[in-house]
């Protein structure tokens, strides 16, 4: 029977390689549905996704392919599954509402297992649509107190990624380190414009003619992680920074939406600090 | 000694195709440094745009490549020529004005071998960039006499493209068939919004928040022709439809541009009424 | 003690316009916080949209601005007050789901009284947040008779606002006139591109870049009603027109929201068939 | 007979100041075109924009109009009279082609005295359209040197704007201070991203998805001048810092043509490090 599965390779670029690979491919009477390729002159690193069917194992097509890849190379064989993902959040709604409409609506690709978040506010939202929210005060606590908490209420899901859709709160590279390449972020500005705290204010007293968000892996450097998608929307002397945070809203809950969509599609290869997205 | 050429295809899908052609390219021992292939559900048709390096004869690479994919099919080993555009242009300097600074800057592939006009007006414009000014005025003959002079005048060049540079008058079908796919035209609207005469007017009159500009392929039917490339700019209330006009002029020059370079890069495939943009 | 009013004005231009009313506002005793003015050169027509505090009576006000403007004058002298609004909605809940959220956030100056729906599948969505779904459908009865419970369901509220949250029928000029430049409806195309069914369908076919959104007034020419917003997301050949469909939600939603905002605040006059929008 | 005049007003925002200001445009029996006004919060800054025909004195009307404005307040009655400007260039040809071409067409409302450079790049391009080029090396010279030549050659020139078309090297505070409020400048980024050498290098390596360009004045804060104009194009993982570059040049030139005419206008309010455009 058919069988559709993601086939994502990333290794040292060498001689051959789309040769070999669809070689495999076509020995495996595989039909490539869509099939995409970037090789970074930089480092010479290829990466390729292609899309297939057909009727295979996918454990062997794995090792076959690792056969015939340069030694370290990445390979996945990913068949459809849902993704599980975990929601951390503060106290603003429209990224998550964003969010909760897209997986009540059967857009996302994934299980929404839990919402985290630091503050209660957002409570009624989240159960509206019964999903677990999960209440972890960082009040009167030291941060590594938090993310001890954070990590244990994490720990009973086999979570494939967390989003952090407005939380406003800086994670310890300790608690990165717990989930390397799994954590999305929205950050409230053209990255790597306004780094740091309130993004708007900082937009509105640098007198800018257009704002932006950005969505981007997190890693140990705060706003330095890789981006995935970037969007902007014009502002002028008439918008103070609320009227600016305001209108960001519509633009951060729409790239983040855009990043996560692109993120559970195994659409994004990370590359160091960089995205490549398919 | 190394070469470098552009192979483009285009032919029926067929299992095992990039399998083959990558056997092609591996048996002549060819680099591939970028490489981009498209499948339309629709016509279940292939598209496959590939730079490839290495030392080869390219009517033997065309050759071998032939034999390995479905009969009919388009098959073309491009190496770096440059290529011989000549515009059409009526009195409206920005596009036009555009190409020139461009060229004049080396950064079109192209030789532009003379500028066409029904109006003296661009004249000026045209000679103080050495190149060719050909006027060809339409009043008081009929619309074929005057295409015929176009034609007797286009024939001592040899033309990969002919593009049409905010040209206002229409072409006959007969002028369009002598130039099946080469002429590129830049329309002063969104299409399809806003076809015929006074886009900017129709824009004003219908009260749009946003206008645009398409570049696209010219074919028998009017404004019908396969998109290459379109942008937009916002408007508003206080905006007139000689501002829009004024406004619109960048979108077009822009455009226009990109979407020149854009074919003289043999990156885009017409398919039917629609382009594939590698 | 401090009240606060925006003052609407539209009328004939006419020398002193501005003089007048700010005297007005002046002899009041008034700060203006705000005051957008335009003049339509076609028309002569004068449009003015003051924000004013102070301590006045709003109706002595309103009838001393209309004293010194021309006879046949609109002058709305309007203090803070939420809207009464109606969504009309089928089976899509992007659009829906984007106003529950903002409207649950407390973004809308708003009371959202019902949602209608033709379809039951928004039920659920919409008693999630405790608002009442009223379902009326639509088989087996003709478009008079649906319309006639639609009018009864909506003639039990006072509303200010119809929102056609991608309601998926075309509505009568004999409802439409009942409810005169208080229908707000999203186009899911760049209008007045693609007019009528499945506007994606047709972008698709017609092979454009960019696909678009507009937030209009419902007037009885079907999509011909005055724009109040629109915007765009480029597109390329890989979209079909699900995919484009898919991507458009999110241009469909903010829009729709933008000009929900923007009609909330008062900051839309309609003029003949199209905006002013300050 | 009558005569058009724009009338710029700034000043510290007091009770009844359009009153005030209409009652003199209409004591004078002058029409109003139109009118923009925004009050800055932060500063409590009134700035004010009208475009007023009728039968008048300028200098009476300035007069009139200061009598009843707060004391040390800018106004400003402006009859049409074509600007007169230089440009300063280095070597990249596409911003300054871009004011060439409009300037040849008529586009901008202004004179350009002369090109000043300090490489010989584009002296041919310049004198194609009869535009005196000087060339000011500055090899060998300290910046000293080298922009009091600059200064003598600026000198002879009554200019009301200096435009900064990609010119390379850092002006000096003493340079600046000459032409305080006069010197527009093109940024290759979307400003504050980027400050300092080879924008696009940093957006490269920072692995951005949106580029932009940044049309600023000129202060002694390098590239912290206020901003005029934004805009942006979308990039990924296909761009090397060269096609960055590419890319960006068609931003670049329309941002920094915009910002041009918007101040050849008059509709820029230099406030503090930002802009009140209109």
């Amino acid at each position: 029977m058919a069988k559709r599965a993601r086939v994502l390779i990333d290794c040292k670029d060498k001689h051959g390689l789309v040769y070999r690979i669809s070689k495999v491919f076509y020995d495996y009477g595989l039909n490539i549905d869509s099939n995409r390729e970037f090789v970074d002159k930089d480092s010479r690193k290829f990466f390729m996704r292609s899309v297939v069917t057909g009727d295979f194992d996918e454990n062997s097509l794995q090792n076959d392919l690792c056969k015939i890849v340069p030694e370290g190379t990445n390979v996945r064989v990913i068949t459809p599954r849902r993704k599980k993902i975990v929601i951390l959040a503060t106290k603003e709604s429209h990224a998550l509402g964003d969010i909760l409409i897209r997986h009540a609506d059967g857009e996302l690709d994934a299980d929404i297992e839990a919402v985290i978040a630091n503050r209660e506010t957002l409570k009624d939202l989240v159960e509206r649509f019964d999903i677990p929210f999960i209440y972890i005060p960082a009040e009167d606590i030291s941060r590594e107190e938090h993310e001890e908490k954070l990590l244990k209420a994490l720990e009973i899901y086999d979570i494939d990624l967390i989003v952090l859709a407005k939380y406003m709160r800086i994670l310890t590279a300790n608690f990165v380190s717990n989930y390397q390449g799994k954590i999305l972020n929205i950050h409230h500005s053209f990255l790597p414009a306004f780094i740091g705290a309130n993004p708007y204010k900082q937009a509105y007293e640098r007198g800018v003619k257009i704002i932006g968000a950005t969505a981007h892996f997190v890693t140990n450097d705060l706003d330095e992680g890789p981006i995935i998608a970037q969007d902007v929307i014009p502002v002028n002397h008439r918008f103070d920074w609320k009227d600016m945070q305001k209108a960001g809203r519509d633009v951060e809950k729409v790239v983040l939406s855009r990043a996560l969509n692109l993120v559970l599609n195994d659409r994004v290869f990370i590359h160091g600090n960089k995205t490549i997205v398919f």
